[in-house]
């Protein structure tokens, strides 16, 4: 060890340690939490904060700070004490953890500056880091991306994906840390202290598994130093650890996850032990590591405005599907704009997301059939100033549910779109038909949720998802559909068109997607009996134009009808219905309302109650 | 090579050239699907079907059969084909392939008896085949299962969430065969033919790896063999192949995925050189193979008639949280009824299902945090006769979806709990507050959604999940929440609890869960001003009773208020609103709108809108 490292570890344990007692009193004053998962990786956490990463304390977001991603987020108490140890949140704060008035919350969201993704759903970490780590190599930076899991989280299968893009992508920017405690909430995990097991799983996906010993902080900074010079593949530290390090009642046994300590006696005692392993160093020494930390250089200057696409350019009443529409925009916003990324999950030739990989290739990042890891790394690329759109089959989108759950506590800036929505996708069978992504992404508060019928309109959504602030959904067809619009039109969020209307209009129908097709020819059925409709396309599903429905339901003598390629949970039925419940008014649903199967898009369409035929006769029957 | 193998291994080559052809056959005449992938996976199926596997023919529900799960269900035609050889599948119906009226679907659903899971969304066939070879073992059979992965597939997580688990739990009577055939929809697999890089993982994982030649019959027997003879662990078979193998233009040829061949010359050749490879074997060869297969025993004979539960023992006004009636109600099924069996992912102390596990240690099964794994196992458990209730943290089941989405696909008879509903949960914050569960589940048709509050109630669910046919989701409350319900009460699917009225009422208030307490709150304040509401438990959120709804609304002068903990899309509000339409009343919702954070439970259940100072204003408004 040379003087300088001497010098170094017994301030390093200090500051680990000081984590620890942090975590424990924030913890006894919350009277609920995790003290001894924080316990176990304060000394790794310690040397990130102290000696590996370079940062700005003062300015969590600055864009080439080096980042460090919490995985496991119930470890919060020792983010929030090693962001008090550099000095940006208050000290006497961490006692206010878990209240309803700090944004010290019992898992890290992106309320607090140097949260990138929200995380307490395991597993979530390493993929936002792959992107943190990919968005490095689109602007050119140096920066590094660290994320500490926990070993119990590495049982999730999303923490796998990641592995393999990331190994596959060669991210060696990227270093995961396993913070392997042995003991998950129930009981062991699977693998417990067999290191040899742990670490030949991250050799069998690719990366270069350093294993140590996660207390002694030679070890950390030697494997963190290693990490720094591995090239062409990222880096995992395997620290074996003890929950509850450094307190002998805690330390190692099981029942106590996820327990403060009673404050009084039992309080004090462990922090006395932890009080008791402080070493000798000079006076000083800590501030010095503070601002010994490396600062990133200067930040390029932020872009400002937004480009504008050229408009699209389609023939009246030509046939083009809207996943088409949505590669072919895609690829125009790509040449426009740097910050534009995009993510396939081997569907691109499919999704039509290909157009982009044509033109913009060393930002196109192909998951494979990896559906978490492509929405978990587009989280890490939103939050460090890229915009992505993660595409693929929208069904299976329903695969990182929990991700797009998350995405929305974080308010992330992503751009989901999901293909091959609905019955109308035929032949292929209900289990490639998305009935539920409306009711999945409609649920979740922050998201934008589109829905174009028409490639004009498919074109101008994916604009629209690209500038608009949060998350948005873009849902498209498989099925070729008439050009509707002009290349003039203009679309909003929360906007819609009434296509169809009359003094005499009888009943609204709102349709979107295909199914608005259907509604324009029950409209020209209806008409050869003299009856006259109003057709609304609902492109905006969330928020949903709710003064123009209203409008058209008061004209129409309350007499409304959705009908939708969606199970009738959660979709455009409920949103339109929830819009004109303030004035009293309700609607009739055409939805799928079973198990679909396979057969010909117009087979299934009628089948399953949302042809056409059906609208005339859910007209006739409302009369 | 023994004689009998001599003998073998030809009439097999030629039994895989007829599914080839067929495959081919089928799709041609269907116009779409995937036969270069049946290709790839024709000798290994041939081996399984006409050597390898103990089933009966006849009846492939046989519940001592062999099982056979094509994970990589597009390539259903193969299956198809197979189940034709073996004579269960009239060959003429293959030809009708993914029309609207036969059930030989596009990718297989458990319409076919022979079919325990759908499959056609990637990476899920393992975790059912677990449960499958965990089925076995509850019933003390020694029936096997195989399951035919894509090699595109296992770049999903839940591959290898199951591949930890199966070796966890030393299921020897799971064989994974991985049919590499290096081409994925849009590009080449990240590994292709690297085969030591692909067995490195499974081995990593805790398999026994054998690497193949998947195109040699021989070398495929001897690997089943093998297989057979491995014990204590599962073994994977990594068969190389060849997309499109035995036809010049299609072997491993790039642009052919999920593409029928043109009926004619294209069609016509590539059949004329399959048929060129078949091999001179003895008459009859084929139908001696046939009756050669091995029969299983006789079935043991089916359980008739399910048990009755003791009644809930809990005083008026006692303090029990629903989570915790979860867990007594599960262990007294358990000790009951040995086809109940219980999965945890690492919170059975938080869920309560450890109190299974401490009754019925041996159908409790760990799947640490891996809640893919954990819900496919079930639907594998399900398809084979248990009555398995999956359990987590309701927010987490989210990481499950496409899961939850296939086994409604499937009608699963898989009971989900999730326990620590709503912003109820206090401290823990957003991440682990699930508030879109019920818009999950309810969106899928097959699903039944219960929603207890009281312990009472909460263990009738529980009993009512177990004997109700299909999936079932089972929502409870982390707080402990008053009894309100005598002993001998009786709830059923689809049933509601009207606790309190008058013919005064002002309108009707209905909740579940946790503000059904807030609902009687507001009763006894809106009292003290004179004004009385109508108050119900909607503890079936699904279906809902729509009749007492009804009937409560026409006698409230249409007020009708809900309040959940849950947010605005999707829940309770969309139930019960859809349910009034009919009658052309609309209805306000109060539910969370909004992302919450930490906080005391009261706290919260104010902030975002559901207390019962807020009921008590919407009441008010509503006037």
């Amino acid at each position: 060890m040379s003087q300088d490292r001497a010098r170094l570890v017994p301030v390093l344990h200090n500051i680990a340690t000081q984590l620890r007692i942090d975590s424990i009193r924030a913890t006894t004053a919350a009277g609920s939490g995790h003290p001894t998962t924080c316990a176990s990786a304060a000394d790794v956490v310690a040397a990130l904060f102290f000696s590996e990463m370079r940062f700005d304390p003062a300015n969590p977001h600055h864009p080439l700070n080096d980042r460090f991603i919490l995985s496991k987020g119930h470890a919060a108490p020792l983010l929030y004490a090693a962001w008090s140890a550099v000095g940006y949140v208050k000290h006497d704060e961490l006692m206010k953890l878990r209240e309803i008035d700090t944004d010290l919350e019992g898992h890290p969201t992106p309320r607090l500056a140097f949260v990138d993704v929200a995380t307490g759903s395991l597993g979530q970490g390493l993929a936002a880091g792959l992107g943190s780590a990919l968005n490095a190599r689109r602007i050119g930076s140096d920066y590094r991306t660290y994320v500490l899991m926990g070993d119990g989280e590495t049982a999730e299968g999303s923490v796998w994906e990641a592995a393999d893009s990331a190994s596959f992508l060669k991210t060696d920017n990227l270093v995961g840390i396993v913070d392997v405690n042995r003991l998950g909430q129930s009981r062991p995990t699977m693998w417990q202290h067999d290191m040899e097991a742990i670490a030949r799983r991250w050799r069998a996906f690719g990366w270069h598994a350093i294993v140590i010993d996660g207390h002694n902080m030679d070890a950390i900074l030697d494997a963190l130093a290693e990490a720094r010079h591995t090239k062409g593949q990222p880096t995992a530290i395997l620290a074996r650890t003890f929950k509850g390090y450094g307190v002998s009642f805690l330390q190692d046994k099981e029942g106590w996850h996820g327990k403060a300590l009673k404050a009084g006696d039992e309080e004090n005692k462990a922090i006395k032990e932890l009080e008791a392993t402080l070493r000798p160093v000079a006076d000083g020494a800590v501030d010095a590591l503070l601002h010994a930390i490396p600062k990133p250089p200067a930040a390029p200057a932020a872009r400002t405005g937004n480009p504008s696409l050229p408009p699209p350019s389609y023939k009246a009443g030509e046939l083009v599907a809207t996943r088409e529409a949505y590669g072919t925009a895609l690829a125009h916003l790509g040449q426009a704009d740097p910050r534009i990324v995009a993510l396939d999950a081997d569907v691109g030739n499919s999704t039509f997301s290909d157009r982009f990989e044509k033109v913009a290739g060393d930002r196109f990042y192909q998951f494979y059939i990896a559906e978490q890891a492509m929405v978990g790394a587009a989280m890490g690329l939103a939050a460090r100033g890229a915009i992505p759109f993660p595409s693929t089959f929208a069904c299976f989108l329903s695969r990182a549910y929990d991700f797009i759950r998350m995405a929305a506590i974080s308010n992330s800036n992503v751009k989901l779109a999901g293909s091959h929505a609905g019955v109308s996708i035929g032949e292929d069978g209900p289990s490639q038909m998305a009935l539920e992504d409306l009711a999945m992404t409609r649920a979740e508060p922050n998201f934008t949720v589109l829905y174009p019928s028409d490639a004009v309109c498919g074109e101008r959504c994916v604009e629209l998802a690209a500038y608009h602030p949060g998350p948005v959904y873009i849902r498209t067809s498989r099925p070729k559909t008439p050009i509707l619009y002009g290349a003039d039109e203009v679309f909003t969020v929360g906007g819609s068109k009434v296509l169809r209307q009359s003094d005499a209009d009888k009943a609204t129908v709102v349709g979107a997607g295909v199914t608005l097709f259907e509604a324009l020819k029950a409209y020209d059925l209806l008409k050869k009996d003299g009856i006259a409709i109003r057709v609304i396309d609902a492109y905006s599903i969330q928020p949903i134009d709710a003064a123009t429905l209203k409008a058209a339901a008061r004209a129409t003598g309350g007499k409304v009808i959705t009908v939708e390629d969606h199970y009738a949970a959660g979709g455009l039925g409920d949103a339109v219905a929830e819009a004109l419940a303030p004035q009293g008014q309700t609607v009739v649903r055409l939805a799928v309302r079973e198990i679909p199967r396979s057969g010909k898009p117009d087979e299934l369409l009628d089948r399953f109650g949302i042809s056409a035929a059906r609208i005339v006769a859910a007209v006739k029957a409302i009369g």
